[in-house]
C-alpha cells in the first residue's frame, strides 16, 4: 500500500496541522450566545452549517417571516409600526436574494440567522421582535413545506409534460407495430402506441402519488414553537391563509419532529424514477442495432472519444442510472429518521439535501426525456416484420379454443406445431392447411388468415391492444390531460 | 483461514456431488410442455418455484378463478355446464386449502398450476377451459392485488387500534407532565398526553397513505392476458364487480408489468415503521433508570440469562430494530424493478416475499405495541419534577417580551440569568425578585409565579400543549376514530 | 374503499377478539424468571422469539457449548464429572438435531434456551453449570460466527465453482467472436472467452472480499460475558483452538455489540449479486431473438401458460431480480444497527434473518448459474457476422494514426467515412481504396485487409482481447483455481 | 391543492417556455463530432455533463495523461518531441488547476475533454496525439482510482486520528467507572476506558476494510482502451510504476466496466458511519441531564433560538444523522450497477457523486469528532454512583456459583434477592448478612465486600474490564497506532 500519510501521533501531534483548527478572532455573535462562556469552534460552524443547502429556501423563509410579522401586528403582539419596518426590511432582503446580491455568512449557521442578521442591519433593533412567538424549529419546517409544495407542483407539471410527449408520440405512430415482449422474448404483436400508453398509466399514478403527498404536506406547522406551542395569542389560521396552506397542524410536537412529508415525496420520486428507468431501458434496447426499432436524433446522442462510428444513448443511460441516486435519497432520510426520539433533533437538518437532489434529478430527467421522446423516429418496417412469426402462436391456440378445444389442449397442440416448424425451419404462416390439420382436425382454411393485424384487432377488450381500443385510450389520455390543465 | 472445503475441480469434478443434480425420473408434466424437447431440471424447478411464498395467495387464486369462470360462461365463451363443474371443483379446492388438506407439488412451479392440476384431478378435462382468455401474467397480479387490498385493510385496522391505545393512554394520564425534549436536552414542559398525541398524528398520516395506496391498487388487471389483452368477448366489469375492484385497468401492458402498488405499500409500511422506531426509542429511554418515567409491565419485559436484576424492554427494541427489515423490503423491490423492460419479466416474482414480510412485521409490531402501550404505568412524580427548573427559561424570556422587550434581547437577558444560576448553583425558581431585577428592570413580582403549570397553560394555541388544547385534541382524536369505524 | 373491517372500538372493544391475547395457563418457566412477578405474555413470546430463525444455528450452539464445558472443567471451574455429563448430554442433543428429532418450544425464547432445557431433561441439575462464565450475549455471537465462517467458505466454494464453469465455457468457445458493446451499441469485436473472463475477474474480487471478511470474523467472542468479561479464570485461547478461531476478541463490550462482520458479508454478497445481475442481463440479451447469440438449454428455460412458442430465461431473470433481495438485507441490517447505543441491545437479534437470506440467495444462484452456463450453446456464425461492419472503424482510425496522423484528426476522418458509408448504404469493407483515399491520402491498399480477426489480433496488450492474450488469461485463470484448491 | 401551474398543453405548447432550450449559437466543437450531422442540444450537454462533479479529478487526469504521454514516447508510438510538448503543456494545465485559474466549459462534456481542449490551445495540434492508445473509458476509471487511493489513505488517517483521540481520552480517564448497559438498562460496572476502547476495536476493523479495499483498487486499468485493449505496443507496467499502482488489470472489459472498488469503499464508509452513529448516540445519551456523565465543551455545542438554557449536542446529532447520507450513497451505486450489461455504459458516470459525498462525510465527521472527543469532561462521581446498586447482582450470583451452586440456581436465588430488595426499597449493599442468608446458606460475610471495584477487578479475562486488562489494552492500542505510523 502506498504511503498513507498518517499525521504523526508519536512524532508530533500538532493542532496546527489542521488548518481548520486555526481559530479566527472575533466571529460574529451567535443569536443564542447569552448563555455560553465560549464561542463555537470554526470547525463546528463548518460542520453544522446548513447554509450550502438551505440557502435554497431563502425566499420561502422571507415569505414565512412576512406572514408571521403581519399576524403578530394584527394580534397586537408587536407594535404595528415595528411590524411595518420588519416587513419593509424583509422585502428589501427578498429583492437582494432575487438579484443575487444577498451574501451569506457561514458563521451565522443557517439561512434563517443570516436573514435575521441582515434585517437587523437594515432596520436595527426592531428586527429582534420578529422571532417573537416562533422558534427555528417551526420556522424551518414551514419554509421547507413552502418549498416542497412548489416542488411537487413542478414534479406534477414535469410528469404531465412527459405524458404529453408520450401521447403525442403515440398519436403520430398509431400504425407502428412492435413485437410485444415478455421475458424479453417476443410474445405477441402490440401497437407501439399501446406500449407507450403503458407509461402514460404509470406516470398517471405517479401524479396521483404526488398529489396525495401534496395534500398531506399542506399543513402549516408555524405556531408550534420549539415543540410545545407558544405563549402568545397568535392567529395560526391567518398565517395559513396568507401562506396558502390548507390546514394548520394539530400537534406542536409532531409538527416540529415530523419529516414524513419529505420521505413520502422521496418515495414518490423513487417510484417515478423506477418507471423512467424502465422506459429508458426499453428505448436503449430499441435503439440497438439488434432491435433496430428506433433512431435517436443526433442532438440527443453522443459520440465516442475513440470509436468514430458510435452513437450512444447517453441521455437514456443517465436517466436509467440516476434512479440509483433517487433511491439513495430515500434510504438516506429513512435511515436518518430511524430511532430518533421526539421532538426536534439536529439530525433532521439532513432532510434538505436528499429532497433537493431527488427533486432536481426527477424533474431534470423528465424534462429532457420529454424532449427526447418527441424526437424519436421509428423504423416501422423493421418492427412490423419482427412482430409476426411465432408471435401468432397464441392466436392459433385461441383459434382452436374457439372451435371448442379446451385451452390447455390447444396450447399443447400449438406447442407441437411450433416444434414442427422449428424442425422444418418454417414459420407458422408458411404452413399449409394440410400441415395444420396433421396436428388437429379442427383447423380449417380460415386459420391461414391469421396475421399480425388480425391478432391485434382480436385483442378487442378494454385495455387491449386492438387499434380501436388504443384510439379510445388515446382519447381518454387527452381528456385526462386537458382536465388537469383546466383544473391546474 | 480455515479449510474452505472447495469442491475439487482438478481432482474430481463430479456432478453427483451436488444432490440437487440427481435428476428424478418422471416429473409431473408442465402445462406448457408441448413445445419443449426436454423437461426442466429439478434444480431449475427448485430455483424458480414460488410455491413457498405464493401458497399464501391460494385462496385469492381460487376466488379470482371462480369469478373468471362465471364470467366466461355468462359471455358464452365456455359452456355453462363446464363452468359449473369448474366452480364446484374450485369450491372443493378452497375447502381443502382452508382445512389445510391441500398438498402442493414443488415441481408444478407455482400455486396457480397446483390449483389447476388439482382441479383437473377433480373434474377432468373441463379444467382445461378455465385458462381460456387469461394468462398467468394477469392472473397472478390479480391474486396479489386481492391479497394486498385485504392486507392494507388489516394494516389500517392495526394502525387504528394502535391509535386507540395511544388515545386511551393519553386520556388516562392527562395530568402527567413530562419535560419536553429537543436534541434530547430538556426544553419545555409538555403534557404526556400531548406527546402521545404526536404519535396519533403520525399514524393518522400513515392511515392516509395506506388508504391512498388502496385506492390506486383497487384496479382489476384480469383480462389483460399475457400482455396484449385477450381475443375473447370477455366482460371485465363483471369480474371487477364480483371481486370488488373499483375499476378495471386501462392498459394491458401496464397491468401485467406494474408492481408499483406493492412498492407504494412498502413505502407506507416503512414510514409507519419509522414512526414506531421513534416511539419505541422514546419508551426505551423513558424506561431507563436514568429517565425513570415509566415502568414496563413484567409481562412485556424479559430477563437476562446472567444478570438477575435486569428487566429489558425487548419488545420495544425489536420493534425499533425491525424497521430495518421493512426498509430492506422497500429497497429490495425497488432494486428488482429498476431497469426492467416491459412487459412481464420473471423478476417480478420477487414481489411477494418483501410484501408478506413487510405486512407481517408492521402488523405484528403494531398489535403487540398496542397491547404494551395500554399497560404502561407512568411515574408522574418523577417526570413532573424534572419538567421544571431551567425548562421555564423560555417562559421568563416571553415574560420580558410581553413587557415590551424585543425577543432577541429577552433571550439574551435570560441566557445571562441561566449562567448566573449555574455559577451560583441555583434554579430559576430559587431566584429572588432582586436577583431577577439585577438582570432587567422589567421584572416584577409576578415573575415568581412562573411554574410548570403556568408554562403549560400559556401554550394555549391550536396544537399547543395547554391542558385545554390537549383535551380538545383528545376529543378530536376520538371523533376521527369513531368516524372511521362508522365508515369502515 | 372496500370495507376495512376495523375492529369496533366504540361498539365493542373486547380483548377476546384477539386470539393471541388468550393467555394459556402454565407456560414453561423462563430461566431468568426469579426476579419477575409475572410471566411474559404469549404474544410477547411470539414476537420476541427467534426460534424460527435461530434454530439454524443449533449445531453451532452445541459445538460452542461443548468447547465451553470442556474448558470450564480443565480450568477447574466446574467439576470434571459434571462436565462429562454435560458434554455427553450435548452430544445426544446434537444427534437429535441432526436426525431432525429435536423439538423446539416457542415459549423458550430461542435455540439456546431450548438446548439448555433439553440438556436439563437429559442430565438434570448439572446442566445448570453450563452457563457458568458466559452469557447469551457472547454465546449467540459465537454461534453466529461459527455459522458464518462456514457460510463464507461455502460462498467462496460457490464462487469458485462458478469461475470453473466460466473458464470451461470460455475454453470450449475460444474461437467465438462477439461484437463488444459499450452503451449497448456495437463497439469493437471481442472474443466471447474474453467477455466471459471479465466475470472471472469480478468473481475473483468477490472471493477476495469474502476471504477478507472471513479473516475479520475469525475472532472468538466467547468469554466476554454479558458485556464486561467474566469473573472466572477461563482459558479463552483453549476455546478458540477447539472452535478453530484464529484469535480471541480484545474488548468484551465490542465483542457482544459488534455485528459488522455480518454487514461486511452482506456487502460482499450484494456486490457478488450485482455481478451476477450483469451476467444474467448479458445472457438474457444474448438469448433474445434479436441478438440471437446463444441458445438456452430446454432444461433451463420455462414456457408460457398461454404462448406456446415461448422459451423464457426465467432462471436468469430470477438471478437478476434477486439482487434486490440481497441488497435489501444489507440495508436492513445497516438500518437496524444505526444509532444503537452500546453494548448489546435486542435489536441485534435481527441479524440472522438477513444473513441467512443473503447466503442462501447468493449460493443458490451461483450453483444454478454454474450449471446453466455450462450448458449454453453459442451461435458463433451469427455473432461473428455482427462483429464486423462499423465495429472496425476504430481500427481504421488507428491505421491512420500509425501512418502519422494525430489520433484526434484520424477520429474525425473516420467519422466522416462512416457518414459517407451510411449515406451510400455501404459497410466499411465495401469501400474501394479510392473511396478511402477521397477521405485521406494516407490510406493505402493494406487498409482493405482490416477485418474482425486483424482487429482482434491487434489488441495484443496485457488484458486485451487478442487471441494469444486470451489464451494466456485462461491459463492464468486455471492456475488461480488450481492454487486455491490446493490451498483450500 | 394549490395551483400546480401546469405548462399549458392545449392552450399553448411553446418550446420557448423552457429557458434551457433557448441557447446560444455556436457551441464548441465536440471531439467526436465527425460522424454527426447535428450538434447535441444544449439541454443534453447540461444533463450529461459531469463537469460539476468530475472537476474534482482534474489533477488525477493530468497526472495520468503525463504518464501516458511519457510511455507513448518511450515506446515510439508518438514522437518524443511531441510528447515533450504534451507533457510541458500538461504541467501548465496542472498549474492552472492548482491555482484555481483553470476555467471549464460545460459544453465540453467532462473534465477530460476540457483538459484536452486547453492543451490544444496551449500546444496546438500535437495535443491530438495524447489520446492515442487510450479511450475515455479506461482514462476515467484510472483517474478515479488515483483519486480513490488517496481518499482511502485519508480515510485511514482520519480513522487513525479518531483512534488516537479515543485512546487519549481513555488514558486520561482510567479511573472513571460507568454503569455498563445492555438493552439500555444498567447491567454491570465497566471502566469508561473499556467502553471507549470498544470503539477503538470497531475503527480498527474499519481501517482493515479500507486497507483491503485499497489493495483491490490498486490495479491500473489504463491500456484497456474502450473495452478490448489497444492496437499499439504500449508498456502498461511502466505506466503502473509511474502512477504507483501495484498491478495492471487482467481483463480489458472488466477494467472499464468495473466499479466495485467504489461500492466496496462505500460499504466500508457505511460501516464506519454506523460505528460513529453508535458513538454519537452514546455521547448524546451521556450528555443528557438524565444520564449526566459528560459535559460537552461550549465550543462544540450550540444554543437554541428561543430557549436560553439549552446547550445542544448538534455536532453529535449531525454525525449520527449523516450515517443516512452515506448509507444512501451505497444504495445509490449498487442500484445504478444492477443489471447493467457489459462493458461500459454511461450509467457508470454516476459513480463519482456518491463516492465524493461518502468520503467527505466520513472524513469530515471523523475529524470533528476527534476534536470533540478530546475535549469531553466526565463527571466521574455521578457515573460511579450509578454503577453500583443492582449492577452487582451478577457478582452475587457468581459468588454463589463459586461456592458450588449451579449457575442457573444462583441466578434464581439472586433474582429473588432483587425482588426482596425492591419490595423493601433497599439496595443490595444495604442488605445484612442475615438477609442474604435467608436466601441461601452459602452466603458468608465476604459477600458484603462485593462492590463496584471488586466487580471490575473480577472481570480479569482477556478483553475484560478489569483495570489491569484495560491497561494492557491501552498499551496494545498504542502499539497498533505506533506501528501503523511507522509503516504508514
Amino acid at each position: 500500500m502506498a504511503r498513507v500519510g498518517l499525521r504523526g501521533y508519536y512524532e508530533a501531534v500538532s493542532e496546527d496541522s489542521n488548518p481548520l483548527s486555526a481559530r479566527d478572532s472575533a466571529p460574529p455573535e451567535k443569536l443564542w450566545g447569552g448563555r455560553f462562556g465560549q464561542t463555537t469552534s470554526p470547525i463546528v460552524d463548518a460542520y453544522t452549517s446548513s447554509l450550502a443547502v438551505d440557502r435554497r429556501i431563502a425566499l420561502e423563509d422571507v415569505r414565512g417571516s412576512i406572514a408571521h410579522a403581519r399576524m403578530l401586528a394584527t394580534q397586537g403582539i408587536i407594535p404595528a409600526s415595528e411590524a411595518e419596518e420588519i416587513m419593509a426590511g424583509l422585502l428589501q432582503v427578498r429583492e437582494e436574494i432575487e438579484q443575487g446580491r444577498f451574501e451569506m455568512n457561514e458563521q451565522l449557521e443557517d439561512v434563517h440567522m443570516n436573514i435575521e442578521a441582515r434585517l437587523t442591519q437594515i432596520i436595527g433593533a426592531a428586527a429582534g421582535r420578529l422571532h417573537t412567538a416562533r422558534s427555528r424549529n417551526d420556522q424551518v419546517v414551514t419554509d421547507l413545506k413552502l418549498w416542497m409544495k412548489e416542488a411537487i407542483a413542478e414534479s406534477i407539471a414535469s410528469l404531465h409534460d412527459m405524458q404529453i410527449a408520450l401521447v403525442e408520440l403515440a398519436s403520430e405512430n398509431r400504425r407502428v407495430v412492435l413485437p410485444g415482449y415478455t421475458h424479453l422474448q417476443r410474445a405477441q404483436p402490440v401497437l407501439l402506441s399501446h406500449h407507450l400508453l403503458a407509461y402514460f398509466e404509470m406516470l398517471e399514478r405517479d401524479i396521483g402519488r404526488m398529489a396525495d403527498c401534496y395534500a398531506r404536506a399542506d399543513v402549516l406547522p408555524l405556531g408550534s414553537g420549539a415543540l410545545a406551542g407558544v405563549p402568545y395569542d397568535i392567529d395560526r389560521e391567518a398565517v395559513a391563509r396568507e401562506l396558502e396552506f390548507g390546514a394548520i397542524s394539530a400537534n406542536s410536537i409532531d409538527a416540529v419532529a415530523d419529516r414524513d412529508f419529505v420521505v413520502e415525496y422521496l418515495a414518490a420520486c423513487s417510484i417515478a424514477m423506477m418507471h423512467i428507468s424502465r422506459l429508458a431501458e426499453d428505448i436503449v434496447l430499441w435503439s440497438t442495432a439488434e432491435f433496430g426499432f428506433v433512431e435517436l436524433p443526433d442532438s440527443f446522442a453522443t459520440g465516442s472519444s475513440i470509436m468514430p462510428q458510435k452513437k450512444n444513448p447517453d441521455v437514456l443511460e443517465l436517466a436509467r442510472g440516476r434512479s440509483g441516486k433517487v433511491y439513495g435519497t430515500l434510504v438516506a432520510l429513512l435511515t436518518t429518521l430511524k430511532g430518533l426520539p421526539l421532538a426536534y433533533n439536529r439530525d433532521l437538518q439532513e432532510d434538505k439535501e436528499p429532497l433537493f437532489a431527488a427533486h432536481d434529478t426527477l424533474n431534470g430527467t423528465l424534462n429532457i426525456l420529454a424532449d427526447l421522446v418527441s424526437q424519436l423516429r421509428f423504423r416501422a418496417d423493421r418492427s412490423r416484420r419482427l412482430a409476426g412469426g411465432f408471435l401468432l402462436a397464441t392466436d392459433v391456440a385461441d383459434y382452436l379454443t374457439k372451435k371448442g378445444m379446451p385451452f390447455r389442449e390447444a396450447h399443447n397442440v400449438v406447442g407441437r406445431l411450433v416444434r414442427y416448424c422449428e424442425s422444418n425451419r418454417k414459420e407458422l404462416r408458411q404452413l399449409t392447411l394440410e400441415e395444420y390439420r396433421q396436428h388437429s382436425e379442427l383447423f380449417e382454411a380460415d386459420v391461414l388468415l391469421i396475421d399480425v393485424w388480425s391478432s391485434l384487432r382480436s385483442r378487442d377488450v378494454p385495455g387491449g391492444t386492438a387499434p380501436r381500443r388504443v384510439s379510445q385510450a388515446l382519447r381518454r389520455a387527452r381528456v385526462i390531460l386537458r382536465r388537469r390543465e383546466e383544473e391546474g
